[in-house]
Formats: structure tokens, sequence, C-alpha cells
């Protein structure tokens, strides 16, 4: 039976990866950008983001732009890969297989 | 943005339903066959079908068959309809959208 990692699974996370995997590889968002994209708060997002990057699956850049703190996430190579195999047990899944 | 059904996203119950709605409407499973197929103890499928019984989304019919108690589990209409969506809205965000 397809698994299902439970990481990426919960719905914050899924759309996060989503998101970050959609992207070129290497390709970074900004952590504002996904906060509207996603419709959740800061102390939400900043959860959900720690999670990810604990497992490898997206890195975190923190630096600043004109003096102001941004911080920049892009999905792994390992994260890419966790979530094409987190598609396809859905899509078995999702065929009652 | 898609909406995800968090009584169908997790795991154990989304395979349910995608068992159950891949059936014929109306058609049942046995309980027994349903653990089987999931592989989860009795105590952890009876939690998620009463969850999703609660909900409105499969209907529980316990009966006895030849004087031993025998559970048939079915999709109802509700059942199958938000099913389809959360599919729907699994398939949206999974693209990135």
């Amino acid at each position: 039976m397809a698994e299902l990692n439970e990481t990426i699974h919960q719905p914050v996370r899924l759309r996060i990866m989503a998101a970050l995997v959609a992207l070129d590889a290497g390709s970074e968002v900004d952590f504002t950008y996904l906060r509207g994209l996603l419709d959740v708060t800061d102390g939400n997002l900043g959860a959900h983001l720690r999670k990810l990057e604990e497992a490898g699956y997206i890195a975190v850049n923190k630096t600043f732009v004109e003096r102001k703190p941004r911080t920049y996430i892009s999905a792994t190579g390992a994260g890419r890969q966790v979530f094409t195999e987190h598609v396809a047990a859905l899509e078995s899944i999702l065929k009652g297989k």
C-alpha cells in the first residue's frame, strides 16, 4: 500500500511544498509572499517552515535587504523527491488502490 | 484557494473514503475486509469510522450473520460528494495553485 509522508501531508505544509516545487530548482520565495499565498499567520507559517527545514525538505535563507531582515525559502533536492513520491502515493490512494 | 476537508484529509480516513467511493453507490464493505486493507487495529479503524459516520460521510450497518456480529460500511451520497470535492482541491494544490 502506498505510504503517505506525514510531514508533508499536513495541509499547510502540503501547500508550502507544492508552491515551492512548482518553481524551478533553486528558486526561492520570500516569507511574506508565502504568508499571503497561504493566508496564515507569521507564527503558524514559521512553525510549519521549521518542521520542513528540520526534515531537510526546504532551505531557509535569512538575510538583509536594505537593512531589513528578509527570509527566502526554497525546496531542497530531498524535498522535491519526497514531494514527488507523496503525490504518487496520493494518486494511488485516491484511485482506491 | 482550494480548501481541504480536514475530516477526510487524515491519511487513514482518506484511504477509507477512497476505498468506499471506488465501489458502486450503495455497495458495502465488511469491517474485517477494511481492517485488512488498511492494516490498522480494530480500535483505530473503529475511531476513524465513528468520525466519518458522525460527519455523515459513511453509513455503518451492524448486523448478525449466522449469529455472529458483522459490520458493513458504505459511503453516503454526501460522503461521495465531499470526497470528490476534496480530490479536486488536492489536485489544484498539488499543481501549486
